[in-house]
């Protein structure tokens, strides 16, 4: 079983009221049949999907409307509840699930589609909707969500928002402060806060959705996105490289992108030894003969004949100069599905034990010195060091894995993680968030002033804290 | 001469300090030379481009330094002397010169590019760089800047970002919102705030910066912009059309986007009213046939022999399907200049006389019905009624002329305009910004309590409002 995050963190309950029976009756009231109670029933919701941190929550609410949300957060202001907002709790750093006995207020049945305009390919939809289900539903009518991470098939739209969630088209379509037109908010005192525009462009005061945008429930509950999408496009194609060392992996990108342009749509990279956990652990075979490191590259496009000929411009170009000593080219459905071999890192991480997980920006050039770095610090105490991630946008995750959690290994790597990515000015959570687990190396990327002004923030719009505590901002400077 | 705004619009001074010699030679001392007095030599920063609003400061300060604009700032906060931030004083809001006396901070001198790394293609450079330096900059690099627009001789970059500006390339590359990595920010207390990093991603806690990104200087005084900026395309086309009707140039739109793709870097339309006042005062003369509606097509790309494939299937197509009746493409650089009459229908209009400017973000379906019903509505009142814009983003420019300005030819537009866009759910600034003329009109784009929340965060950041007063936010609800 997991150990409960206030013992293995020695955290301090805030004096925040314990819920009482009264409280569970109102909320039976409010939405009957949607309260969830008992311990095993609550647990799942208590339970990170990394099984790394457990709350010890009594009471899930499934509220299915703005209205009820906003109830829901007037009732707990006044009564002075903590809650923890969670969609589809795929987090990775213990932002998703109670620290101590925190409401979870669940988005699970807030998972309609509000209405979709074909001409402008703007969708706007309840939090709860699942990112895949909402894909679905767009390509039936030729468009995809800008957006696409492993969690796809469990993650809420609504969550995606809230933590800012990166992943592998961020590349071509951009981040979610860009794609995100509206959004609908509850604040911490349960006012609601419509900015459910559908426009693409409005310069009407001060960008408030923005706040709201990666603040992981800490600053108001997410309960409708309006979001723009792209059209599907009419060809995707895949290739997937071996290459000898990193400096080929850059100088790969570097050709990639030249020779590739409008058209790529990810350009993301892996180590041997993700490879052999993936091959080992999933029983999945590598598409390309065994090399120190793999890429793969997505191109999307309205052109299947033009883009086959610019990747394939492209392939030659990178194999006749040694850049990449193999290469495959999948342009059919089976075989991108199967390529995506690199989507299921994650999971082959979980079969190792426990894994030490960094989400780290850096310069691109600097990006894999970290993992050679910690591999040679760590040697024999770690199971594996493992680098992967999406090159592209600069993002490293860097994996340590181990078979069991151990506080002695922690501190071999905390926090010299941290300082080598600040002395590269880069950033310790790339699209992670900080949650939990990271909240206490804020300082690491983010200026002294800056933290003081979000915690500013965070006293006005939530002056009880009662949103999400224990999460995001540094207990103390 | 231009009526002083206070007189025109009745504006009542707010109780700041008025300008001593003693802080003029306070300013002399921190940067002698370079402080501007005297009516003559601090008129044109008082008026704006349009030559619609006036101020009546008498006094220009020109830092070089983020650590120059702090100690002002910290000086005028003590004395409690407000400021106007002032770039290339090209809005069209009337955000950019004073109302009253306000010190102007003019950005001028802090010109220079700090890095740029053509790996990555981030660019970090001083707020007062002028747009089309910075582009020809990256130009020689082989890169572009991701924004573009008529002013871009004379707007800065940091004015670009604090009225979030959007232009002929959003289409294609996004909004400021996406691309603009880090700020360097100075505070209303003289404070800087650092969060000037060059990451893809980067979610440590708030996203500040996005607050400054289009709060017109009323929040803060951008000093520094960090930037993400594309590759030069290798092939730029230009086709110019002619359409029949408004609803044949939506259905060009449509047929446009799926054809051209991910090429497509603008959709610009503009009615026969403008090609008008563009022959007639700018002597440029039309590319194609007379037709009711023009349309600017460009696209971008890496490969020139495919971008031009898709440029004349498309046309091929929209030809014979009746679409357009008229078309052209150019390719080389020459032509492309000539069809820039698009960006040019601005200057045409202040040969008119007066212009009412409005900038208007509707579902694309009804963007030119606000036209027609304008035109019909004002009669002989208006000496041309012309609609232009950004269709690809939803965004109509439109403008009413007459000879001069007149208090009951701006009573029959006002609020019919924004009450026309409202009953749409449109904005009434797409990318303008609220400035000083458009501030009272807020509430017809944002709820309530958005605009109290606004009020809220303009008190906490600059409690005594002595940055761009009289700006953005409406004096009163």
């Amino acid at each position: 079983d997991v150990v409960p995050t206030c013992e293995r963190y020695a955290v301090q309950r805030l004096p925040f009221a314990r819920l009482g029976d009264r409280d569970v009756a109102f909320f039976e009231r409010l939405m009957p049949g949607r309260v969830v109670t008992g311990e095993e029933e609550v647990k799942p919701f208590n339970v990170d999907w990394l099984k790394s941190v457990r709350g010890c929550s009594q009471l899930v609410l499934k509220p299915q409307t703005t209205a009820e949300v906003s109830q829901v957060l007037r009732y707990c202001c006044e009564k002075n509840l903590a809650v923890n907002p969670q969609g589809g709790n795929t987090g990775l750093v213990g932002g998703s699930v109670p620290v101590f006995d925190e409401i979870i207020l669940s988005t699970a049945l807030m998972n309609q589609v509000i209405s979709f305009d074909k001409v402008s390919g703007i969708l706007v939809c309840q939090a709860g909707c699942v990112l895949e289900r909402l894909n679905e539903y767009l390509e039936e009518q030729g468009f995809i969500m800008p957006l696409d991470l492993g969690a796809k098939g469990s993650c809420h739209i609504g969550g995606n928002v809230a933590t800012n969630a990166g992943g592998l088209r961020l590349l071509r379509y951009g981040s979610l402060r860009g794609t995100v037109l509206g959004l609908e908010v509850v604040l911490a005192d349960g006012s609601a806060l419509d900015c459910l525009t559908s426009l693409r462009k409005d310069n009407t005061g001060y960008d408030l959705k923005q706040l709201f945008i990666g603040s992981e429930g800490t600053l108001g509950v997410i309960t409708a996105v309006s979001i723009l999408c792209p059209q599907k496009p009419k060809a995707v194609n895949v290739a997937f490289l071996g290459c000898q060392s990193f400096a080929k992996v850059l100088e790969t990108f570097t050709t990639c992108r030249a020779m590739l342009g409008e058209i790529l749509s990810a350009y993301e990279f892996m180590d041997e030894k993700c490879m052999e956990l993936v091959v080992r652990h999933l029983k999945l075979s590598s598409p390309v003969a065994d090399s120190p490191f793999y890429v793969l590259i997505e191109t999307s496009g309205s052109n299947s004949i033009h883009d086959e000929e610019k990747l394939n411009n492209f392939l030659e170009q990178a194999m006749a100069s040694g850049l990449v000593t193999d290469g495959t080219v999948a342009t059919d459905d089976k075989k991108i599905k199967a390529s995506h071999l690199r989507e299921r890192i994650t999971e082959a991480l979980m079969h190792e034990g426990y894994a030490y997980k960094y989400d780290i920006s850096l310069p691109v050039g600097k990006l894999y010195d970290l993992v050679t770095d910690m591999r040679a610090r760590l040697g024999q105490s770690a199971k594996n060091v493992v680098g992967y991630g999406h090159l592209g946008d600069g993002n490293l995750h860097l994996n340590i894995t181990a078979d069991s959690y151990s506080h002695s290994l922690l501190d071999a790597i905390e926090p010299f993680v941290y300082e080598w990515t600040a002395r590269c000015s880069g950033s310790i959570s790339a699209e992670h968030g900080l949650g939990f687990k990271k909240k206490q190396f804020i300082q690491y990327s983010k200026p002294r002033e800056a933290v003081v002004l979000m915690q500013q923030f965070k006293a006005m719009l939530d002056p009880k804290g009662i949103l999400n505590p224990y999460k995001t901002l540094p207990s103390a400077l």
